[in-house]
């Protein structure tokens, strides 16, 4: 179960004060809350590629050479997306009979070759990008939604997302494919996947009527209610079919809460700095909850160095599948971490676009570049950390701190506010092992192609296939190329 | 239980990220969580009197008139403390025959007509004022610990804390106080009432051996640890001794954490905007959780909008008393709240000195007047708001607003960043309603004698009850009373 654009701090298990998330506090009872989880790039289409390869964007093409450490993903004229070469998750399931489904967001591209039913799944009801809109079909097209290969109408023609009301029924339609897809493999006794990517809390957020105006955190608030009522849905139909016992679950966000568009659209990444699109923790670390009855004990709380990229591993592991050998894997078996309460040493990579910003070992953290958005952008009020301004850290250039990482130890400075004096003890222990580490992993590293560089508006969502059946095709542009600007 | 500076953030049922508070945390899970709970005043002694008097510190003297706004305490020089006229929860208390004892700080005044003693109390092991030092002897007395009348020895001589190396075994001692008294109300099986204040959190933190060095958060998160294991000693002796279900239990704290002494001496009140002193949320906002099993539900989540004035009108009434009817009293009874999960209205007064700065009405918040520190204080590095800073509200002048107060909605907005626009109908409605309120309550304002105006360095704890019989006193100075000096 993948959120989107969640923060750590909007579920009650994690502090939200509002506490409006009963079911997931109660799969966080009854299951094992991890409190150090990242995701492996504090945006979208890169960490969703992450979490289905098992490796770093720098690796698996998800990002951009266009300009230094820029985040990039696949807006519609996006040209790229995953390459061929990459094995998804879903591709190695199938080797063990698993049914593979998708619902909700993809965003590994949405060309004709990058259609999930090409890279292992099985099934689709979902959109390729974001629910961004509503456009004109002229200069933009809506966005369409697919079931398995075709598509079956566009989003805010034949799926309404209401802008000023906030009012839309896709996490009903999400939640109800989900116990569809469910009780069908359970019907026919067949392993499953189900990769339920919903989106309601990404901006423009959406809930359906029922939920409409039932939290004290406004519209993002509704979402995340109807989020924790559906996963507590696709809970209980677990238990009823008693497979809860068969079946891992596991559910975290894609990258920080968008704090540019909070209050009314963004969550909340508290007490971590900023949010989205940086590589402070508010961007990385995310809620992150595993559930299985029987296998993982309740009430247990792991401080083990998570990452999306962890979850390709583990669900090989349990899936008794071998990882791939013939590339690097950054994901690692969170197997003896879940089901026997153990910790692994590893450390986590904060990458944006081409460039390795920090690095966590233990509870230290390096910042070997620093910065939020350009001086540009943040005057026209483009802030991903509002309210926060920590001198030398937040920076509006992009700071580089190579010769002398900025360290922070992230036990008694969670909100990386005290970097530590170079001058100490502290520094010069912690410096020299992550350096050693960096140092290793740089070495090792061969970035894949970069998938995020090229732009087309040829490209978009013209005439998706099945558009000819619904007479929703449109024409596209001749095709002019151009090398994305990625201004942050 | 009334915490130290320990911060809304401090708790791992409130979303510390080290979660190392597991009895606090399942003392939460077996009782009452609030989510909504606030002091009296960001600061220490006004808070704790209003706790025992059940009213606003503007009421019981508890503030000073020599500046605007001004938060005062009772450091040893102060004159004043709680007035006779005052009647404390203990005085009332010892009607139904409880026995009533103070384990730790008391703050209400340090002079021989203000002891704890005096005003209600049976029993007391603690100090007057909060443990600073070590001082010389003579420009300044360590300060005393008192066993019921007399002193029994003073801090760092008799009492020691490494500064150094945070080392003290103080905790352990109010624990066994805290034990030790309730064991031998049950053998005499009498009612009672254990005020434990202890201060552990309060610069200069320290915690004893055995928990040093073993919180992920340094020295601080090493006395939340021992408090947190003293907590469960507690609650277990309550337990074992077979009256938990004859035991009401509630833990709060005094006032914000001091974001001042973070990251090494000062919590965290993440996800709230700055900290101790202040009157936004993070310095009044506290952790609160009752326990009381067999009439409190576990696992319940309360968004009452709750004071520590309450907790003396509350126990008043568990304890079948009523409340004083020849004086206002700000606290309201609670049971409701408590043992048929009701929310009753009310507004919060947030308070500093002679000031009302800001109220709550249900989830908005007016601002009538703003300000963290002065410039002066801010520029030699005093920052009540470390890395938080929210243009026009987290001010450095004492900024009035009470034309067009500041209006914020808590529930979409906990950390006060976006002031709603004074030209929305939300905010036009909210301010109507506000401001009646507003004009109710100044209307029936009667402010107390102001207790903490004059400072004398006679005063300090030269000489305390006991001195003699330890060779332990010391020759005052010369009486010169002065105005006191409250820089914020």
């Amino acid at each position: 179960m993948l959120m989107d654009d969640m923060g750590w701090g909007d579920l009650g298990v994690y502090g939200q004060p509002a506490r409006e998330t009963p079911n997931l506090d109660r799969m966080a009872a009854e299951g094992m809350v991890f409190t150090d989880f990242y995701t492996a790039n504090p945006l979208c289409s890169p960490s969703r590629a992450s979490l289905l390869t098992g490796r770093l964007p720098i690796r698996n093409g998800f990002y951009t050479t266009n300009a230094h450490a820029r985040n990039a993903y696949t807006p519609q004229e996006i040209v790229g997306g995953i390459p061929d070469s990459e094995i998804l998750l879903p591709e190695l399931l199938k080797k063990a009979n698993y049914v593979n489904k998708i619902v909700g967001k993809w965003h590994l591209g949405h060309r004709a070759q990058y259609h999930p039913l090409r890279h292992g799944f099985d099934e689709w009801f979902g959109s390729p990008n974001c629910h961004f809109g509503p456009y004109d079909n002229k200069e933009t097209p809506n966005l369409p939604l697919y079931r398995n290969m075709d598509m079956i109408g566009r989003y805010y023609e034949d799926f309404p997302i209401d802008i000023k009301t906030g009012e839309a029924n896709l996490t009903q339609l999400y939640l109800k494919e989900a116990l569809n897809f469910i009780g069908r493999q359970h019907n026919d006794d067949r392993p499953f996947f189900l990769y339920w990517a919903i989106d309601a809390t990404h901006a423009p957020v959406y809930a359906s009527k029922k939920f409409l105006g039932t939290s004290q955190r406004g519209l993002y608030g509704d979402a995340v209610r109807e989020i924790d009522d559906s996963v507590g849905q696709i809970l209980a139909h677990l238990q009823n079919l008693g497979i809860a016992e068969k079946t891992f679950v596991f559910l975290t966000s894609d990258n920080g809460a968008a704090l540019i568009s909070a209050p009314n659209e963004g969550g909340s990444n508290a007490p971590f700095l900023c949010g989205k699109q940086t590589t402070f923790e508010g961007g990385m670390r995310e809620p992150a909850i595993a559930w299985w009855p029987g296998h993982i004990s309740a009430g247990q709380v792991s401080h083990q160095l998570g990452s999306v990229m962890d979850l390709f591993t583990t669900s090989l592991s349990l899936a008794g599948l071998g990882r791939p050998h013939d590339r690097e894997i950054d994901g690692i078996d969170l197997s003896p971490v879940l089901l026997q309460g153990k910790t692994i040493d590893r450390p986590v990579f904060y990458y944006r676009g081409n460039e390795m910003m920090a690095v966590r070992v233990g509870l230290h953290k390096a910042h070997f570049w620093t910065w939020s958005n350009s001086w540009e952008e943040f005057a026209q009020g483009i802030d991903f950390c509002p309210g926060q301004t920590i001198s030398g850290v937040t920076t509006h250039v992009q700071q580089e701190h190579t010769m002398l990482p900025l360290l922070f130890h992230l036990g008694r400075d969670p909100g990386e506010k005290y970097p530590i004096r170079v001058t100490s003890a502290e520094y010069q222990g912690a410096i020299q092992q992550i350096l050693s580490i960096v140092q290793q992993h740089q070495k090792r590293m061969v970035p894949g192609e970069p998938q995020l560089n090229v732009c087309d508006r040829a490209v978009m969502n013209w005439s998706p296939p099945g558009c000819e059946k619904l007479n929703k095709c449109l024409t596209p542009p001749a095709s002019k190329p151009w090398k994305c600007s990625w201004p942050h």
